[in-house]
């Protein structure tokens, strides 16, 4: 729970303590929750519309903001208050449901938006074909960007159900923009495969981490200056994320996705960065509070010094 | 449960009641389930890209399939096997994502090749909007054909986030290729209303149908000859129905249903019927059940006599 | 919730209130749930072994017992306080699963001593199989006995899955010890309906309910002078009673059965009754206390006077 | 779904469209929801440290609010849009958990400033005993208050599980301060059951609402000019509304309860209302869609006239 | 999900993609799925007439197949992709209710049909007691065989709930039939303890395993060359796997599986295997995937080669 | 599942295994449950007033009891019967509502009752607040008391929600008391930090026991020689106990509680220990009986010796 006693709740003239926050994240107020002021924005988007097998991602950003209301606002690893940085949460995108493009092109708006406000972008989907608009809009501001993909499958599919824009698409599509770096890969179809032989890459898979084929500094090397991190949450393992579509056996740990993003913005600048694909009804309110935890998390690693 | 005695389950040459039927509509078996000698073709549509809170109608279909396995294949009403005028259950037709109006043309181009081979197509949804692929089919084939739409909702927007082809907008995508019957509704918005009086359009509101200001002869002449009946399942009241995305309170007993139905069948020639918008995950399972039970029934009614 | 005021809690020489009553229906305590002294005996058989599609009635006897300890122990429509009969629960029967006929052995045998003991017998299922443990021990000491079942199928199968012993075929082999009187039936096979004809049987149908067909004095003056009542709770509306392995749609509602009831125990004598065929898991915990209250509601219409 | 055409949503210069409302109740934006202006707030408490059986009642503010989002802002049967009275939604207040007094001193602290304000207070829940802190609050402005209670059950004990001001004895406690009417109760302790008669008093018993004994007018004029109404949602049927702690059978329907209060807001002068108990984890996600409605249709009632 | 490009699903004509597979495992299509061809035969039972506590493997089955139709036909590890050996699914056998000895014998038969025609059989329970059935089919065609038990109980009790062919007891049967090799164990009771040292048999208990104590090798070596595995899926440990009757922490992970079932197949002959004791309700969705990628990979272990 | 052939049960006179065991834990009976007899008394408390987000530990104690039904009395990993000892199981403590410090005095007051007894207790809850109860009646009897908390936050707020007897700051009041340890912590207020390191306390971090900074020496050498144990469940990884109201990641395993369980109880004098917070609606059913398997562990541990 929250240790509200040093940053009272005020309402409407009450007493602190009378009310309880507004749903935003970690229950932040004025002057950390304000737009102008904050360094970070969360971005909920929940849309849905490709996803194939159990839907339910687009109930994904309002689940993990409900879940921040817990967290605690000091951070033990980091020893210090994250929310100093300052993080405001913006309302719902609403879903434009009249193709996966147009979907991709508001997102792709909204966040040139917040760049040139010099914001950290942190997206919650969401379905991941939303990051497409995510990297759209950061190759524009930084040319030499690359995207790191933590994520259980390629995702490397020229077209799956009629488009070219769904889930399955996605980092096909990201990768004709720009570089990838793709870290858990658990599962791959064949013609993904084939898709890698012949360009060549060569996702860090699961197996390599775990046999300690592909170290941090591996991975952190692949990337180029300007990182936008891409999380599938079907990167973490089952035991501790099953609320996902395609829930792989054998992900990530809690340290294993904390030790990557640690050594990651630690060398490299990390633009903004998402977290998608969670359908919180298909698991323990559990992953809720982890996710939570986890963006909060990130955005320290990212953001290490307060200017406040 | 079934009493499969008298229609014996056999599989691969072996001894009867040694294998469960497939996952066929009932339960049925050949003759009664083939394709070409049945008259009454089950064509299941796993789609909800457009709905906007609760979704899981993809999901509807194989929910009332499943349920289906349970019924009785007797008819207690109408005192017959309804299955012997042959129910075929085709696969679920796969989603296409690149729009809505790609997956309802699609779903026409489906319904087109049953009505040419003279089949009553009983869709199962998956969201409203693809009722209007049905509803594109049947028109070609019958000029005259009017839509008897059962629903809590008027469905009759311009537009909704962003698409003139979602579930929101379909009755009036509808009515811009032939007359509508509207009959159960009980929630509308400003503007739906103000079409409504500016086409001099007046639904049997479900309030008419309790005070008995609507008659069911009154139903029953708002339509032409040949009749498509488009059910979304949100038309039942809550208590029976809770499974739906937008629960309306004060709806439709299952004996209402029934009655209106056996009037339609009775005196029209019912081409084709649809049920949609059932979202399995939200209510408990004897929803599905009573969905299984009512698609039998209407099969029943709208084919009287049983040829074989 | 319970007013436990005036029969207070006392365990181990604590004051009053210090401990919640252990595990008896409706958190009675002695004498009232004394074995030697109550009048009433509820006798839980977790026991599920035939159930066809969703199992889990061998959860209803403790999910029932469970929600018992919020009833109120004053009835408002009898204006008594029901448990002054005494009312003393069982142990649960702890399955036998060598075969059916194993476990209704087993039943029979359990109801027999009671019987003995000049106890009403309120059996809580579990299957519908169990019933007839219990009808062949009141036979025995009632050779007039007659039943009454209160259903929505008419189980009359004469062998289902292998076995002439499962919940389907149970009222089969009951008809084959005695009179039935079948009442709230709304579902039937075709041989069910042919073995009906045969024998010159008629169910009160629940559309003869609902039509005025079949009135209370008919159905009492089916049955003979000594009666047991045999409740399967789909014979209730899926609306207040979805928790049930086939919920067929339009059943009883709660004032419908409790008139039954009340018209039964007026003018018979209800030697015992069961409740079967609850599956908890299915439906909300509402239905457990439904049937919580149905149960106490029954032993006050069968015990009406007070010999304390 | 809403129809927002007419009331765009702006956020930070955007696009209408591009944004969802924030979590205020109907999805509404200023000037519509601005506190100032609004002559309705919503207010959201979500405590329930005194209930007994199934807790969970805590959640019931956020879930209403949550299910609001998609009414339509067009009520057919007023044929108005009631929102345009204004309807503010007051962040939730924060539990105080050292007794259940000091949480209605806070309630009473809260609704006395919006009385002060003029605005008609509507109390979302959490546990019933907070209705005291509205009460008291009301009391004191209007000194012939008395208060109409919908209600399954009584709650007149004097004290239960050591105290005076939990859920059960919520309505002896404000019976100490006015005049009470009951309405819709169908469960009694014996204790109260003497209270009544002894205090002459006689509640509105729901079967005289099913026999008819009992009038709406009758219910009207058990009532002074100035009444606060406390709605525990268990007062309605548990087939719509099982999400409550103690579902009793036969209860309400919506109809039922609309018609109760469209009479008492037509013939006195409703100050405030609330909703109670609504457990939303207990039963499917209709309940809370159909608490929202009830609450805005209820808006309707008491408000009627539009300033704007 | 499916790349299903390079393997288009046809139906009655349709053009490549319009419909969804059947329910077959992992959607496979003709020829691969052909009965004649395949190599692999899964066998659905869902039976589960003597399960303890929490019921439900009887839709262990259909869930796997289910999730089954996620799954990548392309296997990472392996690197091929596994379907081509050919994996037809039989339709679920039905349940024979009359005593758990006669459901055995069912399984029985059919599984020898199936070795005749020379098959990898992949039983899918179901609840334990059904392996018996197939060890007793196995043993005749393999007079050599022995039976490797990847299980956290022993199942070795003589008798229990009244019968000696219930879960409980199973291995006590099979090995009255032939030699057993139990690997994780972490369960006893008494009395199997005492049976373990008077047959001087020593599972290899999961602590031997985390302890290092127990080796590959040495697994492999307790076995003869004909080798059944019969996997109670609760090995796993219950963070990946809760969704068991009887979930003992401190299970089997992922990798220790298939490390095992790995040097098994490589050294061995293994004639079939099952995966037993799911109850899907009991946990989330992840299970039913997890155990649809562990089928598929053991079938990949099993057959290396693929002869097309 | 339990092997009960050796412990036979009786009732009333019945043949052995008629009946299920009562509601008792471990499903024990005479001697063994025998509150004289007993060395060991199982206390349920099911209370959780002041619980911030996920309410529901008031349910933990029953599900635990009921989970513990299906052990195995023979425990492998230390080859003995540990319900030898003597298991009695309180009834479960009525919720005392007043205030927090009401119902912790209750707690204290059954406690020291159950230490004249000389038994050793074994408090099930509800919220851990409860604790200061029983730490205050050891404290009594032990003035070197000292108290091992093993837990995922500190709870050293000084109040909380008005209160300073809620779980937030429960461990703050029993450092008023005596000497506390604190292990598994791994989220902290910044309050909470300030006030460690102002009394110079520092928590065994879940972090020093990952890295090995922490030995299991050191915990135990940071006690005195009278230990009382309470466990907030939430010390456990999620992946094994979602089901806690605030579930940090990065938890301890089922090893590593075992192994400083065993460290301690070798090495010192434990009074008494608790298990808290545990919410079963939050997670799967595993969680309930990891518990139950948990205490029965532990008191196997505390209890080396038996003595009949």
């Amino acid at each position: 729970m929250n240790d509200r006693d040093c940053h009272p709740r005020r309402f409407a003239g009450w007493d602190e303590g009378t009310f309880l926050p507004h749903e935003v994240f970690a229950g932040l107020e004025p002057p950390y929750s304000d737009l102008q002021q904050a360094r970070t924005v969360i971005l909920p988007v929940p849309y849905d519309s490709t996803s194939e097998w159990r839907s339910g991602s687009r109930r994904g950003p309002q689940a993990i903001i409900d879940a921040s209301q817990y967290l605690e606002l000091y951070d033990l690893e980091l020893d210090r208050e994250i929310y100093k940085v300052g993080i405001s949460t913006l309302p719902q995108v609403e879903p434009l449901l009249s193709s996966p493009q147009d979907m991709i092109d508001r997102v792709c708006k909204v966040v040139k938006s917040l760049i040139q406000k010099e914001k950290l972008v942190v997206l919650l989907g969401g379905e991941h074909s939303l990051s497409l608009g995510a990297v759209r809009a950061f190759k524009d501001m930084f040319p030499e960007l690359s995207v790191l993909q933590l994520d259980a499958h390629a995702d490397l599919r020229d077209e799956y159900l009629g488009t070219k824009y769904g889930q399955a698409c996605i980092m096909r599509r990201i990768f004709e923009l720009c570089p990838i770096s793709q870290v858990g890969v658990r599962s791959l179809s064949w013609k993904e495969k084939q898709f890698l032989t012949q360009r060549k890459l060569r996702p860090f898979y699961m197996s390599d981490l775990t046999s300690g084929t592909a170290s941090l500094d591996q991975i952190v090397d692949s990337l180029s200056e300007d990182v936008y991190v891409t999380i599938d949450v079907d990167v973490l393992d089952p035991s501790i994320m099953p609320a996902v579509g395609t829930p792989e056996p054998h992900g990530m740990s809690w340290r294993q996705i904390l030790d990557i993003m640690e050594s990651v913005t630690l060398r490299k600048h990390v633009v903004g960065f998402d977290l998608m694909e969670f359908c919180p009804g298909e698991g323990p309110g559990s992953c809720a509070y982890l996710l939570a935890k986890l963006a909060y998390k990130l955005v320290g690693y990212t953001m290490p010094q307060e200017r406040r």
